[in-house]
């Protein structure tokens, strides 16, 4: 059941003062019933201290025990998940498809630190005993506040891949719940609760605050126990989030995945060549109505005599591709804002619109594209800007002005080998991870994926927040110097009792000193 | 021969507008000879902008290449090596000893980077060929700008392991030179220079910029070319840098290692039982006249019987040690200066200066030192507070209290084994390396060894800027999704050309795919 409370360490507690906020279904336009309470001062103070506290026992808890941890949260999801789904599609007029798909995610994101932990080996111990004494893992970096996400209610928000892998690290995690989808969230959170109850953890390592304004996570971050944030969203909600946190007495890591534009590079032999791009472009654009961080906002093509019949065809695409609603009516009052003034502001933008949805197309030259900065940003939703370049030169300028982005895609044959090189040359200091078939929207949970890019694209370009590495985050090294071996973290010990593979004197080696 | 000239991408240049500062020599306070030229705006813009241009040639330049390059930058340093340790001495005032030990401290550096290179395996190529064919290599992240230290005129400097860690990496690099030791300084960077020349690699690729105002390093921090800072020294220093690369449209990660005091826990049957302890306690507290940033420069105690007897026993030993002055006159004035405000102001505190040097001891029982945050802040010189406790409860309030350093330092007996368990339970959250014997002073340059830790003491503690890891600091991961083989990074092509460890489908290998 739905309560509208906030869970503080334990406890779901009613506000004393009911600031409280409701949800309205995107499809139906429905107020749903329940409210919502925006998390008090206390509550978050509160929630932020028992997570401090519980940090002390946590942070040197076993790898095996956050194991069981993990899998106990999976099960509780799983074990609810039709009550999640039910709401998940009310809250957010996401389909059943992807209500499942992103529940299925987030059930193998678990999973996939769990078997980190077993393996152990992330911890990266180094052993060396030549000299003094010296030997170093990494340590988790204490409580950790984690935003959820307006377009992934489950796989990016509450049990998410900031939450999974900041518990599997050892950090306690407070949630801000995203106000779009507070019901999910609480769903989650109960599951996480029950979870916690079963292991017999300690109640502080979770909590789980809901807010419609920002000072609950203004709060959150400026508060001096916490020692890290997570979080995906919006250029100007990350930026601000990082501002916050460089301003504390103690500044503290902020890892703010805020989209780009992902940029497609289209070259001449692949425009004639590929029957199918333009179809392909447009379900990529339309793809979760548009709301992906990977979402292909900018398509930069480079053949100014084939360009048009590519242009027919993705406006005819784009036409007829049916679309649900945005996830929420802000978000989706938002994007008409930007395409109005697309439209009205920039006479030098032909903007197509969808008759039948609210997918969109505008087409720019590259030296009008050039000209206007502002056309370079990010449009959250289905759209895309083309900009079409005379030659390539043209096309290595917009290369060459482009801001980090998470994502660039160079679509080439053989034939535009040298193209490709160049083109490889100029983006690869400038994006997170490069594509050279396909589109940028789908991202695989694997170890080798890098879900993060240059400023703006994420606040720190070294890490990631998709796959395992996303650990990485939550931890930082720690040397013990001639430290009596009893009193070692396990990874560290002379016998390996976890077994791990560990660096001994140079070598790597699973065996006992 | 030093010219005191600025350095700007291969050209030794005279500043047009030529604001000169000369050196003193801390021995014999006379002035030297040179006129070190302060960098005008126009060559920190050009050395930015050509270290920009040179990255985009040497951010892929092969692992062999760099390790030649750093191999001939090591050449150099030893072939000039008697002109460079003429000069340290004068400007440094640190024996001969020091001196060479220093010189080949660096050389040892280079050699470890030199060695990360041929072997290869730092490049964490992880390649997934399950799904969509993603793999992962880390990517040098641009233009570093090194501040030299004012402790460690080389190995913490010009060719120190910042600035060999940053060209391991794949970064070209703009130091600024530390005033006080600038003919060292600038004959390493004609090493340097000249290495570059005999492996015909872009001048770009390093500048040496003179300064004694802080405008220089300000404005190299605030240049949208620049995207790192490294950087060891005050946390005065350290903070105004860092915020300024916060306030940047683009914000850049600072490293910045800015010190500690380093706390040393006494436990009853240690100060009992180790009638050296005074002794090797003086000698790591007057080490290089006290000016390291793993000096203790706190050592809490806990036996209110036997403390009398060692605080004699210190007190003998400080007042003995013979010390050379410190390594410029504004260090000592406020080295100095914080003596005399701890002995007037607090009457709380035992002051005990050495009659036959700078090398003094403050002593202050463990109730007044909470009251007064200040006592806990660190005096940069030959100094050590000494706290006292009545039992372990004050000992653990007064860790509890600590902020963030570099070290602490855990010392008992087997008979203490309790009091250690409980006063590493706090301290583990709060530093970087935990030693168990002996003294933090003398920074193992290894792989395990982590020198870095949370704020204040450095700002980022997920990062070292001591042994090989240190390289971690110029990289992020880049993934390559479906990339033809040929446009591959080296690390990640399927032959394997460079016979490195690499992580193919979750398994370590060095075989080819």
């Amino acid at each position: 059941m739905i309560t509208g409370k906030n869970l503080v360490g334990g406890v779901w507690e009613s506000s004393a003062t009911e600031v409280v906020f409701k949800i309205v279904n995107p499809n139906t336009k429905e107020q749903l019933t329940t409210s919502f309470q925006e998390a008090t001062s206390d509550q978050l103070s509160q929630a932020v201290e028992k997570a401090s506290a519980a940090f002390e026992v946590y942070s040197t808890s076993s790898f095996q025990m956050r194991a069981q941890f993990l899998r106990a949260i999976q099960e509780e999801i799983r074990n609810n998940s039709n009550e999640i789904l039910a709401i998940y599609q009310v809250e957010s007029a996401l389909p059943e498809g992807r209500a499942k798909g992103e529940l299925q995610r987030t059930l193998d994101q678990i999973e996939r630190f769990i078997n980190l932990l077993n393996e152990g080996s992330f911890s990266q111990a180094i052993i060396h005993t030549q000299g003094p004494d010296l030997r170093k893992v990494l340590f988790p970096i204490g409580p950790i506040v984690v935003f959820g996400a307006s377009n992934f209610p489950l796989a990016f928000s509450t049990a998410g891949g900031d939450t999974i892998s900041a518990f599997a690290a050892g950090c306690p995690v407070v949630v801000k719940a995203h106000p779009y989808h507070a019901g999910t969230s609480e769903l989650v959170a109960q599951a996480i609760q029950t979870a916690i109850q079963k292991m017999k953890l300690p109640h502080g390592l979770f909590s789980h605050l809901g807010g419609e304004s920002h000072a609950v996570g203004s709060a959150l971050v400026a508060h001096p126990l916490v020692k890290g944030v997570g979080f995906t969203g919006s250029f100007k909600g990350g930026k601000a989030l990082y501002d916050l946190a460089q301003k504390r007495s103690e500044p503290i890591p902020v890892f703010a995945e805020m989209g780009s534009v992902n940029p497609m590079f289209i070259l001449e032999n692949k425009l004639k060549t590929d029957g199918t791009l333009a179809a392909d472009l447009a379900s990529s654009i339309a793809l979760g109505t548009g709301q992906f961080c990977t979402n292909p906002g900018l398509i930069v093509l480079c053949d100014p005599e084939n360009k048009s019949s590519f242009l027919d065809q993705i406006r005819k695409e784009i036409n007829e591709i049916p679309l649900p609603p945005m996830v929420h009516a802000n978000i989706e009052a938002n994007y008409h804002e930007h395409l109005t003034a697309l439209d009205t502001i920039n006479e030098d933008v032909q903007l197509h619109t969808s008759d039948n949805s609210h997918a969109a197309i505008g087409v720019v030259s590259a030296s009008h594209f050039k000209m206007n900065p502002s056309l370079s940003e990010e449009v959250f939703g289905p759209f895309s800007m083309i900009v079409c370049c005379q030659n390539l030169d043209e096309m290595i300028d917009v290369a060459e002005g482009l801001n980090g982005q998470l994502t660039a895609t160079i679509l080439g044959t053989e034939a535009d080998q040298k193209a490709i090189r160049l083109l490889l040359s100029k983006v690869q200091p400038k994006v997170g991870r490069i594509l050279f078939e396909g589109v940028p929207t789908g991202v695989a949970v694997t170890q080798a994926m890098q879900h993060g890019g240059p400023y703006p694209a994420s606040t720190d370009s070294r890490f990631t927040s998709v796959g395992s590495d996303a650990i990485y985050r939550w931890l930082r090294p720690l040397a013990f110097q001639d430290c009596p071996d009893a009193l070692l973290p396990l990874p560290l010990q002379n016998q390996n009792p976890l077994g791990i593979q560990r660096n001994v004197n140079g070598l790597l080696t699973n065996k006992a000193l």
